[in-house]
């Protein structure tokens, strides 16, 4: 949720004030950083959700149809969907369901795995992935909050992160 | 989640070729700084709850408890908690609710303002948010998986997006 009133003081720096008033200085950094991190994800979600809420979107199910309009055919096995979003099998299949329901993904028998299910995105699903892709680019995405030369900086941060946690 | 397999290619470089591939260079930083600060959240929370699940914490509950433990009296009121918290009053009067049936907040009258409520830490709740905050420093903190000097530099480029986003 976005603060209505902003605080008189940054509430992670009086925290990483405590850990060190705590005899904790020397993971104080490391504190403030994972805490950073959960706020800045608040507050971009926020921004991202608001943009996606007129479209009957979430920022989950977003991912997913921009993977599949990325795709070559259009379409890919669920099972695929989930390593690539880096997500729970249950929730690829509740997104799935989601964006059947409304239309935009339909389910098809894989063409030579027959225990293998793909999603394909619809002509609905393009329309509605790329209106939001518009949306979010101007308004998100082409000012993320960041200082002008922050913004790679930070992607190449969390990139090395990402990478260190075995994402790829 | 965590990757149980990492992945041949990174899929935020990805999805950056194909946003200029679609015309969207222009955007296409911003686009990877919003989808890495979502994706590193997921990953420090995943480590963060498996070191709090033990001890039957979510984040949002060990950042109440330290909340009051750092605080003066050992004590806030709910309206207070909600604001230093960035969240709303429906989740600060759950996530006491939570930590009151397990004995380790409890609600108090407000000595002089009637209509506000108190929470309390007691023993029990100092007891288990020292002993998360021992192992969050050890498991997380200590090492939250950036090089070296990055963590400052991550902190400094977080706080700017923080305060533009009028948290403070």
């Amino acid at each position: 949720m976005t603060q209505p009133k902003p605080l008189p003081a940054d509430p992670i720096a009086e925290a990483h004030r405590q850990w060190k008033a705590h005899g904790w200085g020397g993971v104080a950094d490391g504190m403030a950083a994972v805490t950073s991190v959960m706020r800045a994800q608040q507050i971009l979600l926020a921004r991202v959700d608001e943009v996606l809420r007129p479209l009957d979107l979430t920022f989950a199910r977003y991912e997913l149809l921009m993977l599949l309009l990325f795709s070559r055919r259009g379409s890919l096995p669920l099972s695929r969907i989930g390593s690539l979003l880096q997500v729970h099998p249950t929730s690829v299949t509740s997104a799935v369901d989601r964006l059947e329901a409304r239309g935009q993904v339909r389910r098809q028998p894989h063409p030579t795995d027959r225990r293998a299910v793909l999603a394909e995105i619809t002509d609905e699903g393009r329309a509605t992935a790329l209106a939001a892709t518009t949306r979010l680019n101007e308004s998100v995405f082409a000012d993320p909050g960041l200082p002008e030369n922050g913004v790679t900086e930070l992607v190449d941060l969390l990139t090395d992160l990402r990478s260190r946690a075995g994402d790829f």
